[in-house]
């Protein structure tokens, strides 16, 4: 864990986390639910990517950072690089519980997963999200983190849920 | 296998298979190779999908369909629903080879996997491609089958090899 009290906002901030271990399963979907943002099966993919990390390692290509607060983990961000490309990475997921909200975390998430990325040489990373009203608040939250619409898939996730395709170079200084 | 030998062209075509069996893998890997366009990297993974669904089977959401000419495998597709989505497929692979090209082979084995796709309810089609010259003739040959270039993810392979992403509604009668 990486003490990192410095939050500007003033709120105790505890640490990031990069070890994934079996009761991590639970927490990635308790956090995914709390959202209330995604359906069961995208919680269901959640925790899957977990399972893969657990049983493969750093192999898997899942790599996961939690944030931790009063000792229990209230967000976390899964990312990883993107098979045949040469520095591309997708952000799989940021997620923050409905409690632990409104304290820069998710912010804090992206950021940390941003400079792991560039420390492994990596040059974009992309996240995918939905054009569904729910995912608003989070589309306009990746624009504040420097992330550019690059793309919009007309119907892709079903008819009227366009998938949106945000992107941002990290060999740049971070915004 | 299907036989169907009303190729318009004048060619004798032999038939569509879509079972899979391990000797496939070295199928797919000489209609890759023999293409001359693809990065060993790129086979590898091709072969990978192929070892997928003989380990999971239609589970493993990899469906393939091979051309046969004279009794020889010439040519093949692989497609598959995109998880978390609601009738969109991916077309992973198109591929012919260098032998049996400029016989509309291509073509036919497209609109078989359009036709499956429909059949299971399949709304969209995509096909991700590559921006480098070598697959120029790929994208000129997606336009002609009526797929619509609706994204470019820049320098998302590599710097300067941008991903170019090709979609067709399928629900509508085939072009």
């Amino acid at each position: 864990m990486t003490p990192d009290n410095d939050d500007s906002s003033g709120n105790v901030y505890h640490g990031l986390r990069e070890t994934v271990t079996p009761p991590d399963r639970q927490v990635v979907a308790d956090i995914l639910l709390s959202t209330g943002v995604f359906f069961d099966s995208e919680i269901a993919i959640g925790v899957e990517l977990l399972d893969e990390r657990l049983a493969k390692g750093p192999s898997s290509g899942y790599h996961f950072v939690f944030a931790i607060q009063d000792g229990r983990e209230v967000g976390y961000a899964c990312y990883g690089p993107i098979p045949l490309t040469r520095g591309s990475y997708d952000l799989y997921w940021v997620a923050v519980c409905k409690e632990a909200q409104q304290q820069g975390l998710a912010r804090r998430l992206l950021r940390a997963v941003e400079q792991r990325i560039a420390e492994a040489g990596g040059r974009i990373v992309y996240i995918e999200t939905s054009s569904r009203t729910p995912y608003a608040a989070a589309r306009a939250f990746y624009r504040r983190c420097g992330y550019e619409q690059v793309a919009v898939l007309r119907d892709f996730y079903a008819p009227g849920d366009d998938k949106v395709i945000f992107a941002k170079g990290v060999d740049r200084p971070a915004t």
